[in-house]
């Protein structure tokens, strides 16, 4: 027998991956969530059939969420991550010394559980005594807290499902209160290349440009998301996402993707990206 | 009846687009080309079965070949092609009034006729009087060509059927001597990420820094293509590829996904990338 796991890119285009086995499928309160094991990316996390993270390629994303803001402001101690039930971010944060509290806040418990049980490599990170997990959802959760936070990581879902409330005007205001006058927000911002995302990229620029006194665009090559061009939103209240405190060389952090270098050219967006966001 | 054409990005990995209509099919002396029509990615060129071009995302390939080096030497007056029969190219290149003569050379003149046939936009620079045609093998056509040319850029198929001979050692020394001391070559080269491809990115590099005094690689978002992550080539007598000319401004080119900021974070690649070329 021969086991595809496609995923639809538009109606029109589709990626499809050949699978080694189906290591797991559960319906959990909010979404089905699937392990697969492939040939060319490792395993996979799918959920409502949409693709999350391989193995092969999930440290383009979760270095690209964490160093670009940590090398900005080196002083982050306080961290806030939604979603990230995977894992990989909480796996790039903890390589700081520097960051004292990280807290998750995930809204299905079950994501959490069967990423410790199939990625015992990306969920190493959840062990750390700083890491605090709370099964609530993030669009609730930020509406109580109140200049906190240095640093939010919004490691979502796409704007639909249960991830859709973390695209709404509300939460992009409420991450904002919830940061304290450091505050920087991160979020996965789709990409820029089909119809049905690039909407979704325009909306979100302007949604986070309403709150933030800083609010940039960034990208990233994803070889396994919808058309291999990511793109990340850096709002802040004082800090300039592509302007390098040269002291995060003293982290010694080891990369496979980012480099200072490459944050730099991460801010610098083709014509056509740059359309979409002015 | 779904038409769907899946271009295999490994042998357990695919990508596939619907299809509209099959416009041509046609075996030629050297390869078999298809030209579809595609709901998401307007007209497609396909080559032995390979994936060439869409019109949506053919600007991205075509302006990082030609204003990357452009813009580290305006004044590039002689320009070499190898391959480029699809004309998105010539296309770019024709803007620049200072260019005064563009020689194309590509084996297959049926890409050519059937380019014209069904991609009139794109092939519109063919009337321009500074474009000469010629149907010849581009390996051995370079090797009579000595102390010229300006620019050579090879705009060809992957290593393997009528292109294999454009990633050969021997190649890359004739265009060295094709080149004048101002000499720039500019090649693609292949994707980072899938094996069979990464192998060829390390060989490629190793073999043009054996003759050019300056080798480097730069990158591009080329959703259509395997993975996504695209490198080319930047060989070059006395030039860095990341050394912009202030002059180039003054063309006042438009570009689509080009622009200096861009040009400068090409060449900033992740580290798994610098690992391969090292």
């Amino acid at each position: 027998m021969e086991l595809w796991f496609s995923e639809q890119h538009s109606d029109t285009a589709k990626f499809s991956m050949k699978i080694k086995e189906h290591l797991c499928s559960k319906k959990s309160e909010y979404q089905k969530i699937d392990v697969l094991d492939t040939y060319d990316f490792g395993r996979i996390l799918v959920l409502d059939g949409v693709l999350m993270i391989t193995e092969k390629d999930e440290f383009v994303y979760h270095e690209m969420v964490t160093h670009i803001p940590m090398a900005v402001n080196p002083k982050i101690e306080k961290v806030l991550l939604i979603g990230a039930g995977d894992g990989g971010t909480v796996s790039q944060l903890i390589k700081y010394k520097s960051i004292k509290e990280i807290t998750m806040i995930e809204i299905d418990e079950e994501v959490v559980n069967k990423c410790i049980e199939y990625f015992p490599n990306l969920t190493q990170g959840f062990k750390d005594e700083r890491v605090t997990i709370k099964f609530e959802d993030g669009l609730k959760a930020v509406r109580k807290i109140n200049n906190y936070y240095d640093l939010i990581i919004v490691d979502s879902t796409d704007p639909f499902g249960p991830g859709e409330g973390l695209f709404a005007k509300e939460f992009y205001g409420n991450c904002y209160n919830a940061l304290n006058e450091n505050g920087i927000l991160i979020n996965q911002h789709e990409s820029p290349f089909y119809n049905q995302y690039k909407d979704m990229v325009t909306k979100m620029h302007q949604r986070i440009s309403n709150f933030f006194e800083i609010s940039q665009v960034y990208q990233a090559h994803i070889p396994t998301y919808p058309s291999g061009h990511w793109l990340f939103g850096f709002a802040s209240k004082k800090f300039k996402g592509d302007v390098i405190d040269d002291s995060w060389k003293n982290f010694k952090i080891e990369c496979k993707y980012y480099n200072e270098d490459l944050h730099k050219g991460a801010f610098a967006l083709p014509n056509y990206v740059k359309e979409l966001i002015k």
